[in-house]
């Protein structure tokens, strides 16, 4: 069931907002053994929430399509009077005393917050096998990761244990596990939503978006979320654009661009074909195809590293000295974060300007790019390389490949399920729009997502 | 000779533009040898600019008051066909084929360039003692540095060389030899003048303005300078307020604090004094004094220095090879700011955003601080240290006490002659406003520099 679904059955008394929250907690019940996907389960508070949603409906408040729908957050956004641990064991007893901007906005909007969603820890990786919480099993095969960082957000909307849940992005933490999880994932521009009461991993790179089951939700759930915030000093005061889906879904006159150079070699088998897949559907609805050449994106990539590493050691700074009660991969990143110079850093924010102002050009020729979300599907849990076309590659270099350079850009990116791979595992379809276009990244989603294969998820 | 009253002759027939810059050229030829205030002498093309300015002004095309007027500009400004080399020796062959923005709004204002003055290596020091172009004496006494970095452009006009000259200042270096040097030195508000077309120093703490011998000239420049500039990517859209002195002067209603905490201990005898008696001037003229606490300046400083240094290491990384063209100051500081840490650098950065808005609450209190520029007159050239009421500093040290602050704040400040020590040699006050606020600070002081103690330069 999506948003939309359950607000129309909402809407004709159908179900409640009591019966929707009770399926997702006992969903969450039933799997969180298997999957790991949550930390927290606020269910009381929910089961209280879903009332009050009633109530107000049957009291002909009507808050929008978010009322009375179960909805997670990933465990780094603040939640007042409820544990915020962002998957560390060293906020493990930090009980925040407000909300974040999200979860003000989604309660505002009536949802019902069900529980904070498992994570890799910090936010800083993909594979969300927390050391402190338990590994987030991928609900399509629990053997695999869900992808990272906000893997149990993936998880938990791929599961039906919530029908939207927040994420947040920093080099793919949102669109990886959306692919590796076969939901949709949705970065919006930077500084369009709130970053409000998130502990941050990178001032500028940072992005909060949502996970859900489909491009509607997505866009109902920014819809929601879009807006300026005083106290997110990055935030945008540019108007918001509402998403309305058009009668008739066409790319008419859309200029979709295709970046052979650097998105498809070093991919695994069926990758390359299903994009191009998704791409022959947007030529079918009316779209025209262009082959364009991106800047070299190893580069944005190391740049982009070189920035997070350093501004994540920075903001972790004070919590360095306890190193045992980190994970390994996220304490050895930190310590690679602390050995870079000040001129490192600045020399790669200068490259970021330049590789900005370069990158930029590409949209005086296209409206959009389409690009595989990874080169890859979800490794198993505890792999750490992944051999790609006879290149072995570190499993976090691969899944952040196509993605990273996306949050250095500051653009909407979305991950729209595109099919496959021979082990049924699902694939992503990453769509790349301009700075607040977000209008225009869900019109071509919205436009190919009925055209992509889609499979039941296995029993779990 | 001050730019008005040279403009006021000029436009009597009094005198022509040729014969204002032919004096000039003349001053610098018998005291280059002394002063060492150029690097270059633009004799033919300030010529001609001259010969043209008095055809337009005989043709009743009147530029406005810097027409015909003799200026120069610190060699960190591009000047296309003439030589710019930073006071370095990496840059003693370049020659650039544009003109700084600067440069092009003095000259659009018919300003006459008679040549680029020399500076501190770099602009990364107080002493201008440049190990490649000579060292810059102090007119009130050549055994004395003139201060710097712009300690060329402070010699020129206190010698009467030309009758304004820009001068660049990221921790103080157009303030404190406008203090040592007994001219006026106005650093606008961050934003307020294009930086383009000048080497930077550091992104965010450099500013660009005049040294001249009025209050009233560096309004007259700061007209012509000020403006939205877009090569320059900190420049501010917001409008420019031209500054016109009031016909009879007053201070009534204004308030002026003076921060007690930090501005009067550790200074040489008569600073303090000085700065007092113009404060005195002012409650006479009506203004209020409040007597206020700021955050710690040393604090600061520390934050202000380290910014810097990374910035500054970051920018001439290119050259750092090149490890004997440097002077031995500019390398060690190279070479502090190469050994800093990206997390030093992101902390310094974040520590100057709570900073700034703790010192900014002082806007509540006050419409203007008054404090020393520095706590001492001119060290004499070589010397390293200097003692203050019994602490031994580093003259770098002291010289940016009072100023350094105020770059990172990116308030306008301006240095007023206010007396001299007991040596003869010039002191200077500083006057610092919020942001935007020139037209303020420019009145504060205008109405004081009437009440200053004045004395002639000894012969040179």
């Amino acid at each position: 069931m999506t948003i939309a679904e359950a607000a129309a059955a909402l809407r004709a008394r159908r179900v409640s907002a009591l019966e929707l929250t009770q399926a997702s907690l006992e969903r969450i019940a039933r799997l969180q053994d298997r999957l790991r996907a949550f930390i927290t389960v606020t269910e009381e508070s929910a089961l209280e929430a879903a009332r009050r949603a009633d109530q107000e409906l049957a009291g002909g408040l009507d808050r929008g399509p978010l009322h009375g729908i179960p909805v997670a957050v990933k465990d780094v956004y603040a939640t007042r009077g409820v544990r915020t641990t962002c998957g560390a064991k060293i906020f493990a007893h930090y009980t925040p005393d407000f909300d974040a901007a999200v979860v003000e906005r989604l309660q505002a909007a009536g949802a019902v917050l069900v529980g904070k969603t498992n994570m890799h820890e910090l936010a800083y990786g993909i594979t969300s096998s927390n050391p402190h919480y338990g590994a987030v099993r991928n609900p399509w095969n629990p053997e695999r990761i869900p992808g990272g960082s906000s893997g149990g957000s993936a998880a938990a909307v791929a599961a039906g244990m919530a029908l939207l849940a927040m994420g947040s992005d920093t080099g793919g933490s949102i669109r990886i596990p959306a692919a590796y999880c076969g939901t949709v994932g949705l970065k919006p521009t930077f500084g369009r939503v709130s970053r409000y009461g998130v502990l941050p991993l990178d001032f500028s790179l940072d992005h909060m978006g949502p996970l859900t089951r489909s491009v509607r939700d997505a866009a109902l759930a920014l819809n929601a979320l879009a807006g300026y915030d005083p106290r997110d000093e990055t935030s945008s005061r540019r108007p918001v654009e509402e998403y309305v889906p058009p009668p008739a879904p066409s790319l008419g006159g859309l200029r979709l661009g295709l970046p052979e150079n650097f998105y498809f070699e070093g991919v695994e088998a069926g990758v390359a074909e299903s994009v191009r897949e998704a791409a022959r559907e947007a030529e079918r609805q009316g779209a025209c195809l262009v082959a364009v050449r991106a800047p070299d994106v190893g580069a944005m990539n190391t740049v982009s590293r070189i920035i997070l590493m350093a501004e994540a050691a920075a903001v972790l700074e004070p919590y360095l000295a306890r190193r045992e009660d980190f994970g390994e991969d996220v304490r050895l990143l930190l310590d690679q974060g602390r050995l870079l110079s000040a001129t490192d850093y600045l020399q790669a924010q200068r490259l970021r300007r330049m590789m900005r102002d370069e990158f930029s050009r590409i949209w005086r020729q296209v409206d959009c790019l389409l690009t595989p979300t990874t080169p890859n599907a979800a490794p198993r849990i505890g792999q750490t390389t992944v051999e790609l076309e006879g290149n072995v590659e570190d499993i976090r270099l691969a899944a952040t490949r196509f993605v990273r350079a996306i949050n250095m850009m500051g653009w909407p990116a979305l991950s729209l399920p595109c099919g496959f791979n021979t082990e049924g595992l699902p694939l992503g379809l990453q769509i790349i729009a301009p700075p607040f276009q977000e209008a225009r990244l869900l019109r071509v989603a919205a436009a190919l997502e009925p055209a992509m294969p889609r499979r039941p998820l296995p029993d779990l």
